[in-house]
């Protein structure tokens, strides 16, 4: 009997990637994903035999991972970014559970596309924060909205994920709004559009600025705490004792 | 001129780190690092070049590596896990801009100790987290337990970054009592010791037990959302599509 490694990757780069997740890719027979995310990796690992499933075919992917995993082939799932973080680690434990068979599954984590987007802006993670995704394909706007309003009011530096799509143009606004009632208009804001992919680009803006921001869903929002300052084009929230030593 | 690549290479495995990490602490002439860190890359890079300093020397540390890198030596200064999460890449930048010296940074994200420790224990980061660290060396306390507050309010999925060392033993008992108010006795609650490295191990206990558990300043600690469940000793935070489906 053969595993299922749920792959992390990272943002997309081949040098974003571990060694664990390399070696997972290389060891597997085939590799699952969604086609964006398979697109990505083809051109790394050109021997290897590739399944594409569309978006929102999430669990359709785990099942056709359960099942080729069954038939004895090592199966690598991918995901970009951190397959535990918003990725497929879950539901392929899930799938794995609800079916009853003894297929072992390993998690491999990655770099998530905070700590990539934040690595090219700056030092924004330095203190405590707060990652939330505006997708409410799953989850509930209300249920979004209050934990923008919670993150706000702890001042957690604020990572947003899946900020804008088609559907949802005016969730980051929203969001901005609710966080304005908090902090101040200046406060500095981070987007890192396609980070650790080609044509990557970063932006420092801020908070009163940020809804004439270009966002869309391959964009990561860093909105920083009371604290969180912009100096030589870097956002950099501090911890006290540089600001006593330094 | 030279460059100081402030290098994040995950919880502290080989299998862990990214193909940019590795290449960085390659191309160094000189890796610096806290003792601890040094400690897990040497045998990995056994021609090079180290040079440690203790804890709370951060400041310290960053400075010498600017001195190295002025003097035309290529830097790499490394953190465990992410280097822009509670790491090095913040300090370095402050150190450099204060210094007037325009020496290159570079910043090398890793994977951080909740997506590593996440993978251990399944799958608990499937949905909108915080990440607050308990150490009060730089911050106040209220600060912390407010963020806190402020996360079991949103009902955040919480990682907590050194849960506890011998100077703070309540601290950790502070904070599962403020999560309390907010969450049943029963949310899982995953502990991870030792993660990526050596004899880690983990541990799935409840928000009512928390307090018994064995928990040091190499432990995380993630504490599940309202909707967060165990099965199959897997710690699973699901999203809402999955419940429907499988």
């Amino acid at each position: 009997m053969k595993r299922i490694d749920v792959v992390g990757f990272g943002p997309g780069g081949y040098e974003y990637m571990t060694v664990q997740a390399i070696e997972a890719m290389k060891a597997a027979d085939l590799i699952v994903g969604y086609t964006t995310y398979i697109d990505l990796i083809r051109g790394i690992f050109p021997d290897k035999t590739f399944l594409n499933t569309p978006m929102t075919r999430e669990v359709e992917r785990c099942k056709i991972a359960l099942e080729e995993a069954g038939k004895g082939q090592q199966v690598a799932l991918v995901s970009s970014g951190d397959s535990g973080i918003y990725g497929m680690a879950g539901i392929m434990l899930q799938v794995v559970q609800a079916s009853g068979e003894d297929i072992p599954v390993r998690i491999i984590p990655g770099v998530t596309a905070a700590s990539a987007g934040a690595s090219m802006l700056g030092a924004p993670l330095m203190n405590d924060f707060a990652v939330i995704s505006l997708s409410d394909l799953m989850v509930p706007l209300e249920q979004i909205m209050l934990r923008v309003k919670c993150a706000a009011e702890g001042d957690f530096v604020i990572c947003l994920y899946n900020p804008k799509s088609r559907k949802r143009k005016d969730y980051l606004e929203k969001a901005s709004d609710i966080v304005s009632n908090f902090r101040k208009p200046e406060t500095p804001v981070g987007i890192v559009r396609r980070v650790g992919r080609e044509n990557s680009s970063c932006e420092l803006t801020t908070l009163k600025e940020l809804n004439n921001a270009e966002v869309d869903m391959f964009t990561i929002v860093i909105i920083g705490n009371s604290t969180t300052y912009v100096r030589d084009g870097k956002m950099i929230t501090p911890r006290g004792y540089v600001l006593k030593e330094v």
